[in-house]
């Protein structure tokens, strides 16, 4: 039959990060199955059928490329950043395991791609160096009360923070009231950054902290980041780029700041 | 002067996995700078200088790349993965800051890389589906306590966990221990997945439950990820390659186990 299905990351944005190995599944697909922005960043060719969906339609989205798999065709399911990182690799298998056993006999591979939280750490210099977690802040799939638990059971981990999805136009209030839980639990004086859309033409930067914090410095194109109570700041001398004038952020290997 | 100085992340090892800004870098640089290994995938070329050092050599390393930078070269210093996870970058912005104010003027990006968090949660499914944590189990440069510590809180917030650096031949009996922390706090049958060298001719992977895993199923090059409460196992269908016969790993992205 010779369908396969593989589930790719094209990175945050810029085509130059995505991989080889992402780019030439795609060269050999028949199909390509995700969200319409998505999907629209796949070039349309000769032999390639694209087929966009809306958001929240993962479940139907990955039976589809599932079917389309099963019947011989060659099926690539796309995925910003990191395919496993709240992403379609997750959906994926959760509709695999619903649906009908022959497909699990299915040549399915996951394609890993750079996350935005890899891509906006980069940007900004290293502030996960250290131990860190990575929370989707959206509680369209989970309680609001686990992702309070979680933001103080990080903050006394001490680890440095990733949070995904901050803010929803629905629900807005959700994003002010974690920037409260941290400031509680971190203090003022904590660094946040504020890591819009990196690697596209909307890119943009800004570090503070805690205590300056606004919940409209966030919308759900924007990663944002915690430091650990060890993380610093590295004021840049002038540059030309405006990237210049961020300073770098990045918390030391060592707990103790020291080097090895 | 036109010196520059990137950190770039070379992926897990497969060339594949190495980004076309990477690849472009490395065609432009006139040094590399890293641990023997890492230089080694560089291939040599007219022009391209190639400086290997020990491991353990962070902080000279860095200084070199940025006095090469300083003085008009063009460098990039490769890490393993991506360079921002327990990798060079933290090393550089480390000796930057401790390095004479005029370097803090210097072209500096740092490139990110598929992580072997990224590359392995791929190869198995998709474990970090969920909110997830990554801790360097090395106690190099940190105390065993907080390692311990973070473990428990770990478990405590119920994130799925990935581990870097798990067991060093001078230290291996961390690793035990820390097996010993989660199975008190986790539970004999939480589900713990050994990746070793993922997109490298050793790879091999493991999928266990942490009562029946063994310290010795892990060394340096293994990933290590422990799944959370929510974490499940789909098996695979008889397939003809190896690979096949390892089960997918994967969170579901809702708690509650239900799909969107």
């Amino acid at each position: 039959m010779g369908g396969w299905l593989k589930v790719a990351g094209l990175g945050p944005g810029d085509d130059a990060l995505i991989t080889p190995e992402v780019s030439a599944a795609l060269a050999d697909a028949t199909d390509v199955v995700g969200y319409v922005p998505y999907v629209e960043r796949v070039a349309p060719r000769p032999g390639l059928t694209r087929h966009g969906s809306d958001n929240r339609e993962e479940i139907r989205r990955a039976e589809q490329a599932l079917q389309l798999a099963a019947t011989g065709h060659r099926v690539v399911v796309v995925s910003s950043g990191d395919p496993g990182v709240f992403a379609m690799a997750a959906a994926l298998f959760e509709a695999l395991e619903a649906s009908e056993p022959a497909w699990r006999a299915l040549d399915i591979q996951v394609l890993p791609g750079i996350s935005a939280m890899l891509a906006a750490s980069a940007r900004v210099g290293a502030p996960l160096g250290h131990d860190f977690c990575c929370i989707n802040l959206s509680d369209n799939l989970k309680p609001w009360a686990l992702i309070e638990k979680r933001l103080r059971l990080a903050a006394e981990a001490d680890f440095a923070m990733a949070f995904y999805n901050p803010r929803s136009r629905a629900r807005p209030e959700g994003f002010e009231r974690a920037l409260e839980v941290l400031r509680e639990a971190c203090g003022p004086e904590r660094l946040i950054v504020f890591a819009r859309a990196v690697s596209t033409p909307e890119e943009s930067l800004r570090v503070t902290t805690l205590g300056e914090a606004q919940p409209d410095m966030a919308d759900m194109r924007t990663l944002v980041m915690v430091g650990s109570s060890h993380t610093r700041l590295i004021q840049r001398h002038a540059g030309g780029a405006e990237r210049q004038s961020t300073p770098w952020v990045y918390t030391p290997r060592s707990v103790s700041g020291a080097g090895s």
